[in-house]
């Protein structure tokens, strides 16, 4: 099969290379009239740029990347359908990373991407407290980065994020207006930042607006396994009324605690969790959530970093974005 | 900021670029000493080759492009997650695509991936009754294609695919054994074989299997809406005391369907979905599912991908597989 390229073009005009590739980018070194010749020609025999060349041409490759924790919840399939909304009506190509949670692998993709893969990175980290020189290196090459979600407070970059603090507050607040009088926090495991924001929203709420003094924080080991052991133990031996977790995840694990141990929700125990489930109106009980507002991060986070590849501002332009989560009430909560 | 590329090396030590390039290449032409003069400094100066310049002289760019319909189910973010296992550990890059069911869409993408951004496509395709000939485009390039799920028969590429009439089968015996004895066939309104390969399962097990002569097959309509008023007007018509929902959604709109008028399930109706719901076990009731090894066909169809990539075969190396779904019993289906 013939490729149909500019040197294909060209020996088919009778026109230098140099010209035709010219004409293709719309030169005005190259008159009208030859321009006119090579697109009809380029448009009839269907002559598409090829990728990789118009990359190294252009210094662009309308490719950016996207590296996520993983993909098994459904807050990430949102914020990458939010992402797509934006990428696709203009043109560009996402580039998918799962990092596990090892801030290993998300040190060698940036690594990776700062030898010049893509335009432009979209980051949700895996460790706050981690060691950022990779990300650094992305600034120093100049390769735009936006962080969304899980940010590194120490990066100058656009932050994405949503209102954890007060959405912890919110939470708890709900679970003490409902009557419960000792309310546990489950936290994750893993040292990301949204954790200690949403817990310190915990922390506050307790303080100023209950009667409980000591605090009930259970961190929860990472297998699923261990999770459930770890819960059973607490919700056994504290007797908690009230369970706030952090993560979606924990509060599935405690739905199922709470069956095996018979403790009805939200008779005897009443729970809240940080959740993007479709199905949460439909879980035994229905779980009340706060939930993010995921598919606009993806968009923000996605018109941020376009903005910044396409010069319409700074490294930082446009500043960091902080979206409201809302308290959606159902009756895992109810009295 | 320095670029450390080829050049830099090459000046730095002495020696002409394409020698650096063969030995970087680790090319038998160059001798172990100079290749260990050019590997030394080529790491401690961190240089890594440029991504697009390695795509355009190797004509690989590590890159593989999945496409598919959307996002928003539990299926293809484990599906994803399936590939990245496979690709990660090869050293490829995904490219993510949706289609959003949009025919036009899909041929636009294919079209774009023919002109050599990737290595090979994963492809899960919006409607078997169209036009192929943007697939035919990919193999006539000679770009490796596997289609997985959704595919379409008139293609000889390697299928990756779920036994979907047994499953049809299984689901409906299933019902009938739990003593239903009229069983309604939730239809997805879109044309793709797997929905009506699922139904052949369903109108075969009641010819064979049940006393009821009269198949009842409600084709949705695609909006959430339209699709609760129309299961809703055939339930209350109809009166079936069995459904088999051939996508999760539908099981899902059917329950609150059934909270609306209130049907009790399973005693009044009994309900059975295809699902890859990581929280089918919590609904309320929890929801018998027949489950698709969502994993596994994105693990299997990549590592066939990446076999033909290799050249370990043909175009259809290896052949299709089709990987068994599992029949998972909960109280949606309970006597």
């Amino acid at each position: 099969m013939i490729k149909i390229d500019i040197k294909y073009l060209a020996k088919e005009l009778n026109l230098a290379i140099s010209t035709v590739s010219r004409a293709l980018r719309d030169s005005h070194e190259i008159s009208a009239e030859t321009k006119e010749k090579v697109f009809a020609l380029a448009k009839r025999l269907n002559y598409q740029p090829n990728a990789n060349a118009s990359g190294l041409r252009g210094q662009k490759t309308k490719m950016i990347a996207v590296v996520i924790p993983e993909m098994v919840n459904d807050f990430f399939s949102l914020v990458i359908s939010g992402i797509e909304k934006v990428t696709q009506a203009q043109g560009y190509h996402i580039l998918l990373y799962f990092t596990h949670g090892d801030h290993a692998l998300e040190v060698s993709f940036i690594n990776t991407l700062a030898n010049g893969r893509v335009d432009g990175v979209l980051l949700s980290i895996t460790d706050e407290h981690n060691d950022n020189s990779h990300l650094e290196l992305l600034n120093k090459k100049g390769i735009p980065l936006v962080l969304f979600d899980r940010v590194s407070e120490r990066m100058d970059n656009v932050k994405v994020t949503t209102d954890n603090y007060d959405s912890g507050i919110l939470a708890t607040r709900h679970l003490i207006d409902m009557g419960c009088k000792k309310i546990g926090y489950l936290k994750i495991h893993k040292n990301i930042p949204v954790g200690t924001i949403r817990m310190n929203g915990y922390l506050d709420a307790l303080k100023k607006h209950s009667a409980q003094k000591v605090p009930l924080v259970l961190e929860c080991p990472s297998g699923n396994d261990e999770a459930f052991e770890s819960i059973r133990r607490m919700l056994v031996a504290e007797k908690p009324d009230g369970i706030f977790a952090s993560v979606e995840k924990l509060a599935v694990i405690c739905y199922r605690v709470c069956e095996q141990i018979r403790l009805h929700i939200p008779q005897d125990i009443r729970i809240i969790s940080f959740s993007n489930l479709h199905t949460a109106s439909l879980l035994n009980p229905s779980l009340t959530t706060i939930t993010q507002p995921a598919f606009e991060i993806g968009e923000t986070a996605a018109k941020a970093l376009l903005r910044i590849i396409q010069k319409k501002g700074g490294y930082n332009a446009g500043g960091n974005v902080v979206l409201q989560s809302r308290l959606i009430k159902r009756n895992s909560t109810a009295r």
